[in-house]
C-alpha cells in the first residue's frame, strides 16, 4: 500500500480559525453549548465544508453527524474517526475541533488525491462530549455505543428544566432509541485530540499513542441548611450549607492526593451558593464533583471516603446532603493492534512518540466498548484546556493530521 | 403629658401584606433590590400612603425620603425614627418593613388623633440599608452621617458597572454631598425592628431594648488561580482557587467560633466560581465575607486571623489572593436616656423588656453618630430573617408600634 497523501497545513489552520468565531464568548474564548444558537451555527457551518469537500452527510436523532467518504467495498465495517465541536462557557478553539476538522482535512485530503479506500471512512462530530447542557458528558458517544439508554436520555433536563426533545432542532426529530449503531457496525475509531496535560510539550514529543482511558465518576451534590441573618444568628445555632459544600471540596482533594493510584484527580468545578448576599448565611448550595482515575478500585475507594467526610461534615452541621451519580463509568483498554499501527506510522513519519494514558474523558471512552478503539495526542501550550488561551500549533496539528490520515487509510484497506 | 392613643393593628397589617407583594420574586419571598422596579415601586406607594396620611414628603439625593409631622414649635431639632423597605434577594415582607411602616402607622395615629407634638417627628425610608446592588450597607444613613462622603457614593458601582448617577431616578437628581446633615438636626432616633435572632421569642419577652450595635465590617476577596481541564491536570501541578477560597471561608468561621467575644460572628454568604463547569478547574472566585462583634478589639484580631490563614492557603496553593474592604466601621452605643425612656414606656404598656444588643447591622449604627438613638425589636419566628417564612406576629408588631408612638410623641415634647 502507498502512503496517503499529506494534508493541507493552510487550509486545515483557516477552517480551525473561522469555526473559532462561532462563539457565545468573544474571541480568543470559545463557547458553543449544546444546541445553542453557536452550537447549531458550527453545525451548519461544518455540514457546509463536508458537503463542498463531496462527502456524504448523514446524523442520528441525538444529533451524531456522520460524513463519510465512501470506499470501493461499502458493505464492509467502516474506518471511523470524530470528536466534537461543543465547547464548555469560555474554553478554546482546539479541544474536541481539532480532532473534528483533522478528519474532515483527512478525508478532503484522500477525495481530493483521488484516493478511494476499500472500507468507508467516516468522520464523526459527537454530540455534546461536554457536560455543559445536561450534566453528563459524552452524551453522543454513550448513545451511540448503548450505554445511555434512549429512556436515559430522554429523561434529561438542562438547568431550565428543557429536555432533548424540547432543545434538538426539528431537522434531528426521530426515536432516540434508533442511535445505538448494530454491533460490528465500525472495524475501528481512532480520535486525534490535544493532550490537554503537558507531558508532550514537555518531553519534546509529537504524538502521543493512547493505551487506557481514565475511568470518569460524576456526582451532583445539594447541601441543604438553614439561612438566616449574618449578624444575628450566633456561630453555635448555625446550619451553614456553604460550609459543609467547602469541608467537602476538600475532602475532594484529599481523596485524589491521597490515593494510591498517582493518575487519581478529583475536582470541584461548579459551585452555586444560595441566597448568595453577603450578609445571608448560604441555605442552599449546589456542588458537582469529578473524580477520575485508570484504576476503577483506587477511584471507587477515593469516593466513598468523599462521601463519608461529606455525610460527616453534614452530620456535624446539621445539613442535609442529596449526592446523586451523574455518571460512574469504567475505564477504556485501547487496542494494542491499533495503537502498534499508530506508532508504525509515526515512525514512518519521522514523528516522535510515545504511550501514554488519558485521564481526560473522551468520546473514544464509548466508541471503545463496541470497537478497536485508540486516540492521538498532540501537544498544547502548557498543558492548558478548557481556557481562551488553549493552543496547538499549525505544526504540531499538521504532524497529528498527517498521522491521523495514514492510518485510517491503512485500516481501511 | 397624655399618653399617646393607640394605633391600628390592621390598617398596620394590612399595609405590610400589600408592600409585600411588591417584589421582584413571588410571595412569600420579597425581594426589592436598591433603584430596581420593585424599590421605584414601594418608594411610590410608600409616598402615597404618607400623602395620604397629611404628612409633608421630601427626599435627598441618594434618595433617602422623609415624611413629617409638623410639630408646633418646627424650628427645634425633630425626632426621628425609620428604617428601610429595601430586601435582599428572597427575603421576607418584615426585615425594615416593620420600622418604615410602623413609624407611618405611629404618625398617622398621631395626625388622625389631633395630636400636635412640640417637636416636628419625621420618619425615614433609608436608601439601601441592604448591601445587594453596591456591595456596601447603609449607604443612605451613612450619607446622612457624614460617614460615606459623596465622593465614595459617586466612585460606588454595582455588579453591572452601574453607578447611583447612572441608576437614580431623575426626580432624586442632585448634589450627593448636599446628603449630610447638618450637625444637632435630629433631637434623637428610634428604630422599630424585628430582632432577627430568637431570644425574645424564646425567653418569651415582647420588646428587646438595644443598648449597643455590633462593629461590621466587610470584605471582597478574589482568589485567581489557574484553570484546565479536571482530567487531565494532575492535582501537584494545580492552582484550584475555590479551594483556596473554600479553606478561607472555613477559616471565617473558625476565627469567629475561637473569639474570646460571644458576640462574634461571621459569615461567607456569597460566592461565585468561574468558569463553572465540572470538568474544569476553578481558576476565579469571587467571595464576600461579614464580620461583626460589639468588641473592636476581638472583632479585628479575627479578621487578621482569616487574612492571614487565606494568604497561607494561597501562599500552599499558588493562587493569587486581592483582598479588599467593603467597609469596617466601629460599634454604635445607644444612649441610656432613650433606653431608660423605652423601658419607662414599656413598662406603662405592659410589655415584657429586655437590654440586648444587636449584632445586626441597621442604619441605627450610623444615626448614633449625629444624634442620641437606640432601637426596640420585637421578636420574629425562630429568629429567622432574610428568609421568605420571616415572621413577626401582627401582636408583636403592634406592641412594638404603641411603644414607638409613646416615644416618639414623649421625646417630641
Amino acid at each position: 500500500m502507498s502512503a496517503a497523501p499529506d494534508i493541507n497545513p493552510d487550509r486545515l489552520h483557516a477552517d480551525l480559525a473561522e469555526l473559532a468565531t462561532l462563539s457565545a464568548h468573544p474571541a480568543p474564548a470559545v463557547t458553543r453549548v449544546l444546541f445553542s444558537k453557536e452550537d447549531l451555527a458550527a453545525r451548519e457551518w461544518l455540514v457546509g465544508k463536508a458537503k463542498a469537500a463531496g462527502l456524504d452527510v448523514r446524523h442520528d436523532a441525538v444529533g451524531n453527524l456522520f460524513f463519510t467518504l465512501n470506499g470501493s467495498d461499502p458493505g464492509l465495517p467502516a474506518v471511523a474517526t470524530g470528536s466534537h465541536t461543543d465547547a464548555i462557557p469560555n474554553a478554546g478553539a482546539y479541544d474536541g475541533v481539532v480532532g473534528v476538522l483533522g478528519g474532515l482535512e483527512a478525508l478532503r485530503t484522500l477525495r481530493e488525491n483521488g484516493v478511494t479506500p476499500r472500507r468507508s471512512i467516516e468522520l464523526i462530530m459527537f454530540t455534546a462530549e461536554e457536560p455543559t447542557r445536561f450534566g453528563i458528558g459524552c452524551l453522543g458517544s454513550r448513545m451511540l455505543a448503548g450505554t445511555t439508554s434512549a429512556e436515559e436520555a430522554a429523561s434529561l433536563r438542562d438547568a431550565d428544566g428543557r429536555s432533548l426533545d424540547e432543545l434538538r432542532p426539528a431537522a434531528y426529530a426521530g426515536d432516540l432509541a434508533s442511535v445505538i449503531l448494530p454491533t460490528g457496525f465500525y472495524q475501528a475509531f481512532v480520535e486525534l485530540h490535544i493532550e490537554q496535560g503537558p507531558m508532550l510539550e514537555k518531553q519534546g514529543i509529537d504524538i502521543g499513542i493512547v493505551t487506557r482511558i481514565a475511568a470518569p465518576a460524576a456526582f451532583r451534590l445539594r447541601f441543604t441548611g438553614s439561612g438566616g441573618h449574618a449578624g444575628a444568628v450566633l456561630m453555635p445555632d448555625r446550619h451553614d450549607a456553604f460550609l459543609a459544600a467547602a469541608e467537602t471540596a476538600l475532602a475532594v482533594e484529599r481523596a485524589a492526593v491521597d490515593s494510591p493510584s498517582s493518575d487519581t484527580v478529583g475536582t470541584t468545578g461548579l459551585v452555586e451558593v444560595r441566597p448568595g448576599a453577603i450578609n445571608s448565611i448560604p441555605c442552599d448550595v449546589r456542588m458537582e464533583i469529578d473524580f477520575r482515575d485508570t484504576d476503577v478500585d483506587a477511584r471507587d475507594a477515593a469516593i466513598d471516603q468523599i462521601r463519608s467526610e461529606a455525610d460527616a461534615a453534614c452530620g456535624r452541621r446539621g445539613v442535609t446532603l442529596e449526592w446523586s451519580c451523574i455518571n460512574i463509568d469504567p475505564p477504556a483498554i485501547c487496542d494494542e493492534a491499533l495503537v502498534e499501527c499508530a506508532e508504525k506510522h509515526a515512525a514512518a513519519l519521522g514523528c516522535g512518540h510515545t504511550r501514554m494514558i488519558s485521564r481526560a474523558y473522551h468520546d473514544s471512552l464509548f466508541m471503545a466498548r463496541i470497537c478497536p478503539t485508540t486516540m492521538l495526542f498532540i501537544p498544547c501550550r502548557n498543558g492548558w484546556s478548557h481556557r481562551p488561551d488553549e493552543y496547538a500549533s499549525p505544526e504540531a496539528i499538521a504532524k497529528g493530521t498527517n498521522l491521523l490520515t495514514r492510518m485510517l487509510l491503512d485500516l481501511a484497506r
